[in-house]
């Protein structure tokens, strides 16, 4: 048999870059977004790329399992998700999960074993020569559509300069950006993050957004800012306008009451984000479509399993993005286009990102008509620019900023600012 | 990237090899099993090897499908399942799926397509140099546990030579064959085939099985045979003896019946055969154990799914077998390396076959303490015997079985023989 592929050290970095105020339910985005790059090295000399998060606890975690999983080889997955279990032990992972508060449910296992799984997906694809989505089962499709992910947002961070967006704080501001992101990335689908301003108004963003956009898509995601009656009026509302509405209200037992009076289908990414809050979602038909997210789903082949639990249960299967960076782009494509059942177009953050910080060398990602042709080379299909990589790091570092607080930050400059679910 | 690895032609050779009288609720073994040798190959000379059902729809579909995967790379696993779905068109796949009549309700596109994915598997494994295992998420194991499966029995088909086991037709012949299988093979749990004689008699076999071998688990599978009453009282009889009851009754709302009053985990490979077969059976609490297979469940990869879904629903998970030959058994050994869950000795037939026959080199896989070792060899670890395959083919010509009926075949021998599905 072909030498083992043994894992011989594991370089993990925290990196920094340059994130808009976009708001959402629980405050707004500080100045940088953070981010984890894993370079798994082998004996044999090839080395992974994984991207995740970078809260502190996060990197306390994955520093720990990084120990642990030294000299295993890159086939034994199971064994080393096994082996992070082991070491992580009792920890609940309940700081620093990098998901800012609205995901707290996830399985600290399966978020800190997934960078480790892309980037030994990424070593098989180079040692046989294979595209990742190829070790995934094969590729059903050669292009994954992405949707454009509106926001609300101001024009800056206070005391910094403007992004370059403008703001967008009513429908029109709303209609704007989401023109200017079809335009330049030609998506075909459009998701607003909502639970900002009152319902109404969000009401009304969407029903602006059908006008201007007849043909396209639309998705309102207001991460559980509403009761159910609030959630229920809203689907009254915006009956027959949303592809799907996503996560109105807290909770599987208050989706499941909303679920089953709303004309269209209920989306998650809050509510069930772990394996062991399948059974009862199912059981409790509270939700329609889930979506997935291969950095807290435990990586990519078990992202493949939820997408066959999805598949087998009669669940629509999507795809959520939190603020990233090309390695995360390149894993989503791959794990996009060997999905069968990936049937909507995937959020992803990216037009948010400055397209001049990344941590891979530019070129192997592009989008076109809203969507990126998935990589044929060999692994994840991108190169690391260790230039790129420590500009962003010493981002990091000087930016002071070590776990992200979407609602502290939003206090610092609001004291009045409450956390609230449901809000409205 | 490295060269495609493309399917260039599929060999596929039935085979007959002997089989002893075994009795089941349907009937009678015939004195040749019947299975279909795959052989994919590709332009780079590799070759991978599959196995499966022999019944002549079957072998159609097979070459059916075979014809329509010519020119696939062996990684495109997941367009490959879809291009089988699509050759097969409307085809039921009610005749010939080679499971005699007992489970009938298996995916036809998920049976034909099985043998193709585990020869591609195979393929992979040769051109990387790793065992098939690796290629499933890696081994968790080192050894895969196998159960004693014992069965009522003549001594000898009607008019053929003794076969060597001698008959086991009541109590007494069931202990005495289990100890000469646990001797030889050092099995450490025991499943006995039942629906064969009154359910009392079949009682009084397991208790005598508890007293011969206290240490050890066992089983009954009656596949069937006994309506919900019946089944209870057998469950009340076996109280405390049982490590599971298979397939007392027909049906999931049966099995749901027995399972709310029995005091020991229901298993089944008969009303849960299929992905959508799931949801009901989660939903009504139908089974707590399925037994997986790989030939009906489409193959290494989609078994894996259905571990996974059985973990996420905290089902148990166990393994059915047919009668089958070796490239089965290491196809079923590396599915059982690599799956966690899979935590119950796994069924086969291997010592039911003569050792004589086969259709692989000897040598590669063997028991010891009941279990067999996960070959570390490329591939499945198995080797085609040209002159072997050439044998049993020239048996299967011979021999003129076409299509597996042990309902048939018990009425030739007994024409007031009736199948009846509960028949106590
Ligand atoms: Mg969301
Ligand atoms: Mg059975």
């Amino acid at each position: 048999m072909s030498e083992a592929l043994r894992i011989t050290r594991v370089d993990i970095t925290p990196v920094a870059f340059k994130d808009p105020a976009l708001l959402n339910a629980v405050g707004v985005h500080e100045p940088y977004a953070l981010r984890a790059v894993l370079e798994v090295h082998t004996a044999q000399g090839l080395t992974g790329l994984g991207e995740t998060y970078a809260d502190e606890g996060h990197l306390r975690r994955l520093r720990t399992a990084a120990d642990a999983l030294v000299g295993m080889d890159v086939h034994d997955l199971g064994p080393m998700r096994r082996r992070v279990a082991e070491v992580l032990g009792g920890d609940s992972g309940s700081d620093g999960h990098g998901l800012t508060g609205m995901i707290t449910t996830s399985s600290t296992v399966d978020r800190v074993f997934s960078p480790f799984e892309v980037a030994c997906l990424d070593i098989r694809g180079h040692a046989t020569g294979r595209p990742v989505s190829d070790l995934l089962g094969g590729a059903v499709r050669d292009r994954v559509p992405f949707s454009a992910y509106l926001f609300y947002k101001w024009a800056a961070h206070p005391g910094h300069e403007p992004d370059g967006w403008g703001p967008a704080l009513d429908p029109e501001g709303i209609v704007a950006q989401a023109r200017r992101m079809v335009t330049e990335y030609g998506f075909t689908a459009i998701k607003l993050k909502g639970g900002v301003f009152r319902p109404e108004q969000e009401v009304e963003a969407v029903l602006a957004l059908r006008e201007a956009f007849p043909g396209l898509p639309l998705r309102l995601d207001p991460n559980a800012a509403w009761t159910v009656e609030t959630s229920l009026r809203v689907a009254r509302d915006l009956d027959g306008v949303l592809e799907y509405l996503e996560d109105p209200t807290p909770g599987q037992e208050g989706m499941a009451r909303v679920a089953r009076e709303a004309s269209m289908p209920l989306a998650t990414n809050m509510c069930v984000v772990a394996f062991d809050e399948l059974p009862a979602a199912v059981r409790g038909e509270a939700v329609q479509v889930v979506l997935s997210d291969h950095h807290y789903w435990g990586g990519l082949q078990r992202s493949k399993l939820l997408a066959g639990i999805c598949d087998t249960f009669g669940l629509g299967l999507s795809m959520h993005s939190n603020s990233h960076l090309g390695i995360s782009l390149a894993a989503m494509t791959h794990l996009g286009a060997a999905t069968e059942n990936l049937t909507y177009a995937c959020d992803t953050h990216w037009p948010w990102k400055d397209p001049a910080e990344d941590v891979i060398a530019p070129g192997a990602l592009g989008f076109r008509d809203g969507s990126v042709a998935v990589p044929r080379a060999p692994g994840l299909g991108v190169e690391l620019d260790r230039d790129a990589l420590a500009v962003l790091h010493e981002q990091y570092l000087r930016c002071g900023l070590r776990n992200r607080d979407d609602t502290g930050y939003m206090r610092r400059l609001d004291p009045t600012y409450e956390k609230k679910s449901p809000r409205w």
